[in-house]
């Protein structure tokens, strides 16, 4: 996997299309400035996709799909068979993403990763091994359809909350219990073990190398969502990520080197109680703030179509001169 | 126009279809409320449709256009000739809002009110007599789509930030400087001229009641706005209000009965600074905030498509029962 880091850290922001978008956007029939963040995506496209006067024709939604060991601990109040049910619901088209990504325009991939085959139980030793956690990756990155003008990620795990959440008190510190929150429904004595879990597994494992500890701790969906990434870095595709499980994932790679998500955004604020601690450290601002936490890719979901808004309001727009005013 | 403001009272939110709707939102398969706010509107338009699966099938844009005598102090960068060459790129498709409302699947109208006549400088006297605020009101109630399922509104006039400045310190008091801003570019001396112009006209015209003074200040444009959202109320349909000088036509309507606008969103935080004040006034959250501030209802236009997201998420998804997970 280093490969894939080195090819996509040496994928820069185009600067020349973005300065020549930023002089067509200055251009347009309205006060300089004056569409805000829409003007700001419509750069990060320009920069991205190297083009001056970038488009949405093909938008991409993966969702990545995996067990997780640590359920073992009683930190979820539904059973792991329900990921594979979800990644059924995908498939027939009945979960939230399905109508999301409909309405933005996007194509839906799912990738289930040895649903039945969870990790290992991270509070008694690693998730993974290296070489699951390159499988992963390795997963993750082929599932990017490298003509996508746009790629929108997501995942569903039952327990992956306290996996996020270990990864996140491992790499900045801080409480376990400011990283734990109620995921899909955990209170009470399954609260108290999550907490639990959380505070020892990253006690366990903390100190690691970033990719380290990503296999000591994460799931499988997220080593395919860092590999995800990286793959769409080298293709030259910016990447919408969904709220905290995904921004988790991203973090490893942000641990590892910063510029490593420069491609990327943060689609939404979740209300997950983790997901704004880790927005700081990532230091990106979320497009939407929906108090949504459903994961699924909701949240890029609903981002894409800002993002469509952009790249239409600065491909479509008139200049001052071509619409006769002084 | 009392029949108006009094048949759009009577137009109430249905509980029955909200309820029901509420059921099968905690039937979807979700966890409970973790879509948050994509799950209000969802319920917003069961209530307001009287449907408890609410559809957006024709979405309807209206841009409301007027002069302002007011520009005869001096207040804004332009010329009010801006105001009729860009309702020509309205009509021709050049517009940030003509791009905004195609992505969100909305039909634009633009109405223009009488661009060749401006209204009075409301620092002299008042901007309409009750006649011609009446003309304006019935202009925008009559541009409204009965069949439309939602309705964006959007504005242009030059000078018409220093107008809903002035309406916003005559309603609610404060100090001029606090409800002014830059508008299209206002700065140095015309800023200054235009916080005189805000604090004379609202000194002159304060005290009266909200519909006078909607004439005495207000632009022929947001007497429309005011007219168009009464007449949504009265067909149940939905209405997103753009930035500040949108949400400044509302507050009058506010001011006389704060229930009249329970049909109403406000689509965006703009960056206007005399928004944020305003939205407080209206005790209503913004959708978005997108740091926009260039109004033509393209704040209205991007939030409609949150409530596509919202409304095809509320239809589309099965239950849990339907994807047979216990």
């Amino acid at each position: 996997m280093k490969d894939l880091a080195t090819t996509a850290a040496q994928t820069q922001f185009d600067h020349d299309s973005a300065a020549e978008a930023r002089a067509r956007q200055d251009s347009l029939t309205k006060p300089q400035g004056s569409l805000g963040r829409l003007e700001e995506l419509a750069l990060f496209m320009a920069g991205w996709r190297a083009t001056p006067r970038p488009r949405i024709d093909r938008a991409q939604l993966v969702v990545f799909a995996g067990n997780h060991g640590v359920c073992a601990q009683g930190v979820n109040p539904f059973p792991q068979e329900v990921t594979a049910l979800m990644v059924q619901n995908f498939r027939s088209g009945g979960a939230a993403v399905n109508q999301l990504a409909r309405v933005a325009g996007a194509t839906l991939s799912v990738v289930a990763l040895d649903l039945d085959r969870p990790t290992a139980d991270f509070t008694q030793g690693p998730a993974m091994t290296a070489a699951e956690r390159d499988d992963a990756m390795a997963q993750g990155a082929a599932a990017v359809d490298p003509a996508a003008d746009v790629l929108a990620l997501g995942e569903m795990g039952i327990g992956n909350s306290t996996v996020s959440a270990a990864l996140c008190l491992a790499l900045f510190g801080g409480r376990a219990e400011d990283w734990t929150g109620a995921g899909t429904g955990a209170e009470g004595d399954t609260m108290a073990r999550k907490i639990a879990a959380v505070a020892t597994g990253a006690a366990r494992h903390q100190g690691l190398a970033p990719l380290d500890l990503l296999a000591a701790i994460g799931g499988r969906e997220q080593a395919a969502i860092c590999g995800a990434i990286l793959a769409a870095r080298a293709s030259r595709i910016p990447v919408l990520l969904d709220g905290f499980i995904c921004c988790a994932a991203a973090a490893v790679l942000h641990a590892q080197d910063p510029a490593l998500l420069d491609h990327c955004l943060i689609a939404h604020a979740s209300a997950e109680p983790g997901h704004a601690p880790l927005v700081r450290q990532l230091g990106k601002r979320p497009l939407l703030s929906l108090d949504m936490r459903l994961g699924e890719g909701s949240g890029a979901a609903v981002a894409l179509s800002l993002l469509r808004h952009a790249v239409a309001m600065h491909d479509g727009m008139a200049t001052f001169a071509e619409a006769g005013i002084a």
